[in-house]
C-alpha cells in the first residue's frame, strides 16, 4: 500500500513508523513544517515534498495528521486526489472531509510524544468512513499497525476524546501538582514514581471504582481537615483538592 | 528478626509478606478483625492473637498497621515490649508513641489492594525514629524489603501524603470520571486502558510538567467551548473540566 502524509507532527511519525515497520510504502511526506516533515520522510524512506500541490495524485492512502483548525484547508488541496483521505482527530467530524471522494476518520487514542517509542498494536485505533466499501478498507488499513480497531461515529469519538482529557491530561495535570506540592521541601518526584505506575497498573484489569482509596472514599474528615490546613496559603490547590473530594464522595453515596 | 503485626489490612498484608519472603520470622497477628489476622497469620506463619494483651513482649519489631484513628488506642497496649514499636501512616505525627521507649515511623509510599501481588523492593520507605541508635537499625529494617529508604520527618511525610493524593487518589477518581462519561455510549472502558498506562510510563523518565498534553495546554478555546457544550447537562463534570482547564493553563503562563 502507498501512503501519503500530510503533516509531521507526532501522530504523524508515530503512525508512519508503525506502518513503515510492517511493510507498508511511505511515499511522501508534506507538512507546513519543511524541516519536520524533512526528517520523518528520511526516517521511513519517503521523499518530502515541499509544496502540498506537489503530492502524488495515485496514492492508496491520504493520512492528514495536522492541527484540528488547518485540516479544512488542507483538504482543500486534496480535491484530486484518487485515494481515500483520513484525518487523525479525535474532536473534529467527518463531515469536514465531505466535499471528497473516498474519506474517513482513522483516530489513535494515546498520548504521543515523539521522543518515546510505542508498541503500536495495542493502541485503540477508532475508524469512521463516507460508506460501507471504504469503512471495510480502513478496516484492513488500521488492522495492519493496530490490533485494537473500534467503529465509531463522530459523536461517540468526540465523547471519547473527552474522556481521555480527563483520564491523561488532566492526569498529568495532577502528577505535576503532587510535583509542585513537593517543591521545596527536597523531596525528589522520583519518590511518586511507583506510586503513578501502580496506579495506572491496578486499573488495567479492574474498573476504576472499584478501586478507588485515599481519605475522601474513606469520609476520614479529620485527614481532610489537616490536607487542607496545610494547602491554605495554596487557594488553588485547595479548590481542587476539594472540588475532586467532594466528587469522590458523591460517587459513592 | 522476630516481627509481630499489629492489624491485618493491605498494608500489615503485603508488608509481612515481603519480610516473610526475606526470610524474616512473622511471630505473631493481631488485628480488630481476627478472620483476618487469623487469614493473614496462617499465610506467613504466625501465630494468631485474639487479645491484645496476649503479644509477645519480647520481639525485636512492633508494626502498627491500622487505620489512624486506632493508632493512639492499640499504642496504650504496647508501653511494656521490649522492641521497636513503628506505626506506618503517612499523615500520624510519630509523637503518637512518644509514651514508648523505642519508636518509629515506616510509611510505605504505595497504593495496595489485598488482591494484588506488588514487587515490594521498588516501593519508597519513609522512616523516622526516636533516636539514632532505632534510626539505624530502622534503615537495616527497611533495607530488607524494599530498595528505597528516605529519611523523613513528620512534617515532610505529611507533606508527601498530600502529594499522593494528588497523584494517585484524585487520578484514580479521573479515571472513573473518564469512565462515567463512557457510559451508555456502548464504548468500553477497556479502550481507555493503553492510554492510561502511557500516560504513568510517560512520566518514569520525564517530569509531568514537561509532556503535559490537551486542548489546555494548546490553550485551544475551540476544543474547549466544545467539550464543555458537550458537559452542559453534567454541572459537577464541567466545573471539574474548567477547574482542571484553568489550572493547567495557570501552570504555563
Amino acid at each position: 500500500m502507498k501512503i501519503v502524509f500530510v503533516g509531521s507532527g507526532n501522530v504523524a511519525t508515530h503512525m508512519a513508523h508503525a506502518f513503515y515497520a510492517q511493510g507498508q510504502q511511505i511515499l511522501q511526506v508534506w507538512s507546513p513544517n519543511f524541516q519536520n516533515s524533512s526528517k520523518l520522510a528520511s526516517l521511513v524512506e519517503a521523499q518530502v515534498v515541499s509544496s502540498i500541490a506537489g503530492l502524488d495524485q495515485h496514492a492508496d492512502l491520504y493520512i492528514v495528521a495536522v492541527k484540528d483548525d488547518a485540516i479544512a484547508e488542507v483538504v482543500g488541496n486534496l480535491n484530486t486526489v484518487k485515494g481515500i483521505v483520513v484525518h487523525t482527530s479525535g474532536t473534529t467530524d467527518i463531515s469536514i472531509l465531505s466535499s471528497l471522494k473516498d474519506y474517513g476518520v482513522l483516530y489513535p487514542l494515546q498520548t504521543f510524544s515523539k521522543s518515546k517509542s510505542l508498541e503500536f498494536k495495542s493502541i485503540p485505533l477508532c475508524i469512521e468512513a463516507s460508506d460501507e466499501r471504504v469503512i471495510n478498507r480502513l478496516e484492513k488499513v488500521a488492522s495492519i499497525i493496530s490490533s485494537a480497531v473500534f467503529h465509531m461515529d463522530s459523536k461517540k469519538r468526540r465523547l471519547l476524546h473527552l474522556s481521555a482529557v480527563f483520564a491523561c491530561n488532566f492526569v498529568n495535570h495532577l502528577y505535576s501538582l503532587g510535583n509542585q506540592l513537593l517543591e521545596g521541601s527536597g523531596i525528589p518526584f522520583e519518590i511518586l514514581r511507583p506510586l503513578i505506575l501502580e496506579t495506572a497498573l491496578k486499573v488495567q484489569d479492574a474498573f476504576p471504582e472499584h478501586v478507588q482509596t485515599g481519605p475522601a472514599i474513606r469520609r476520614d474528615q479529620t485527614t481532610i481537615a489537616a490536607h487542607l490546613q496545610l494547602l491554605k496559603d495554596s487557594p488553588e490547590l485547595a479548590g481542587i483538592y476539594q472540588t475532586l473530594s467532594d466528587s469522590i464522595k458523591k460517587s459513592n453515596q
